[in-house]
């Protein structure tokens, strides 16, 4: 094991002007899916205005069933990157195909890697390969070392901006979608030394438990939240039971600007 | 349903002056097992001093193993009794068999129902009939839903003052004895009314992990934590490696005083 | 260690002239919930028409909530103890309190102990005590070491006439109510010498599931199954989707006589 | 949901002149990884004296940790083809990119698509548009609908010759490698019609258990077993630990021929 590079040494990653796993914790917010132009530029300017540092939105949407809805594709990207473009914030969108990459990395700031995708080592070493930020979230039932070896993987390569997500796994879950592990979290920050957030609307699939759950995130020693948001979250194409609407984010947001 | 008495109504339970579920989050601390009389006078008179609102200590341990350490019952419940009396402060200890709790009830300020004891409800109801606050962690993989249901076992006999405690659950945990779920806890305390409070060291494992993991308890909400300390947590005859000294707890309670 | 008594040293359990354990595997059946004296003659009248080795009815229910049907107690035991001497066949029944061995040990031949006191211990030492076999169940989320460890706290008091009882374990189930873990009871059966039986209605939640189940069990060595059986499994108080007709036992069961 | 192409109706999948989900179980083995064309040679000609039906072999190795042995590549597949050819063996292999597909195809029989990958559908989506049968595992954490949606991903692109395979699941095991869920494979069947056979050595981790479960998941009716064989297993490159020698594997074959 004395190859690893992901020691425990500190690392904070620059995009732009942002520093991710600094002093400050990182709020990431946007629509689980983009669902047209018009959407995308109404979260962009008005994310913007509450404070966001990064902007996500899904174009490709890894769903369980081949039949639901997969995304706008190319098509959302584009939307997308113009939205934030015209706002100045940089943007984050998963990636399920090591074939999307070299076209995707000419809009994208950052690469998700969904939990679905945490084991796909084609992709991560592909990702590795490139010279942007990779955003790995945790597997539905991945132990801490499969998590962070799978950073090794990406790191392998020669890139070590990597930023971890815990976003809920699988446990005795009745009321909530996942079980939220910032112990866990916590325990991969400090064996890899990179930045680790937290995704409070897939780790609890409730509204009213983002506030608490990022406060805690905050509170425990983690570099910042990744939130669902819509500008009504009953009428999202996904996810909407766990998305918040601007003004929820905005008094999220505020305790931390 | 409608016969439901934990109906979500906030309540707040008073032992002696403290009252748990208020203002303050409320500290427990204590040896896993109390080992001798010296050692729970040494214990008691220390945490006192450094800021603990209620003294915990087992007497009775209910071990994987029946070949393993059991405690020292009745006797360490006199010296338990004895040392918390010298100090002025309220104890907890854990009670594993109906026949128990007539003659612990003369000692103890609170009763504590174990993770292994989360189902039993014959403990449950007889603990409903005593006019004790009773602490009832949830099971190793317990719901929410069973875990509040089991509270309304005691509440069902006429007792209402239950404090729900959130030990950590089973899951895939590699560096953690458990996955300490903060969100499930607030659940359940929305759901009941009933203070909830956390425990970081069986919901860690990991004396790092329990200064991160109160704070993040308390930023979210939760109403207090119940920590194992030891003068020498390397020679504690159980759960060393979850046991932290006096002084590492002093600087993790020291925060909120 | 060195003080263990199941060792691993093969060992068949007799009840009357029934060997468990030994050549043949062993049906259980009967209903979840005793609900009249007449509901319980049929019952047992019926199975025994068709071959059963030992009946098995609840009268102490635990139940999620305390507000569900706990089983007809007392009144409920009497009329399966009847019922069960009239066509000369023993029969099983669970004890959920400490204090009830000693009543129902007159009408008892095995006493069971459901998956929520798996780690009762005082209960299992008190059983230890009685010279009746003892069906110990897998607990929700139990380990083999704790499962094999909670039968020890039985043998320890001298009653080393247990049958350990496999009935699913909490996982991912969608379509299944639990998991069965067959290699898993095949371990404890290894590690312990006791005889392992399975209980494929709750093990799967779902009728169909039953007779394959059976047949794996048995297949691969393990020593018998206890079935929940009803006249009209749709009307049953408790558990009536996973319990089948006297018809559909009848086909299970036929196969090994 | 009218849209499924997998409804449950029984599909019978040639291979060769093999039929898989048809009257006999079929059996599938041979080592986790390729290590070199001599060791490839003596399996195969091996097994096919003592009866295999499919040669499996390990040539690109997805591993926890980048720095562990990742399988010979394509030049494992040489040998891997070149052996099976010797003995006329069909052959199946994972495969782990989406760009390796096209140059496999030439080499393999079955494409194996391992349970990391059960949610890489982009690797799906471009098996379903070949004409090869692939074998999808379970993964290590998936409901069952996850997991028949991820062969519906494949189906969609026109390819219907899918064979599930269920190789245990992450629960709570101490003794055990993974929980083998044979009720859930059989739900699977259930719902798509498809043929499944299991893994019991992943699906156990332990040598002693291949044989019983691999009797069980035939006697309630899946389809065949995939097994790691090991001239000596003791010394195999990855998971000696639940690989059994050539005479162990014979007996268990010698049962169903």
């Amino acid at each position: 094991m004395d190859k690893l590079k992901l020691t425990g040494k500190k690392k904070i990653i620059k995009v732009r002007d942002l520093e991710i796993g600094g002093e400050k914790p990182i709020f990431i917010a946007g629509p689980c899916s983009i669902e047209s132009e018009e959407h995308i530029i109404d979260e962009a300017n008005n994310l913007k205005k509450i404070g966001v540092d990064i902007l996500r939105g899904g174009v490709f949407k890894p769903r369980t069933s081949p039949y639901d809805f997969q995304g706008l594709g190319y098509e959302g990207l584009e939307y997308f990157k113009k939205a934030a473009d015209n706002v100045n914030l940089p943007i984050i969108t998963e990636v399920l195909s090591e074939d999307d990459i070299e076209k995707m990395i000419d809009y994208v700031d950052i690469f998700q890697v969904g939990s679905r995708n945490m084991y796909n080592y084609s992709l991560l070493k592909k990702l590795g390969k490139t010279n942007k930020p990779v955003l790995l979230k945790r597997g539905f039932s991945a132990t801490i070392k499969e998590w962070t070896m799978a950073a090794e993987y990406i790191a392998m390569g020669g890139n070590e901006d990597i930023i971890l997500c815990e976003r809920g796994i699988r446990a005795f879950n009745d009321y909530t979608r996942n079980t939220l592990d910032l112990a866990g979290a916590l325990v991969a920050k400090n064996l890899t030394g990179l930045p680790v957030i937290v995704d409070p609307s897939h780790g609890t699939g409730r509204r009213e438990l983002i506030g608490p759950m990022t406060d805690a995130a905050i509170a425990c020693g983690l570099d910042g939240v990744i939130i669902e948001t819509h500008r009504n979250p009953d009428t999202a194409l996904s996810d909407g039971e766990q998305t918040i609407t601007y003004s929820d984010y905005e008094k999220i947001r505020g305790k931390y600007l």
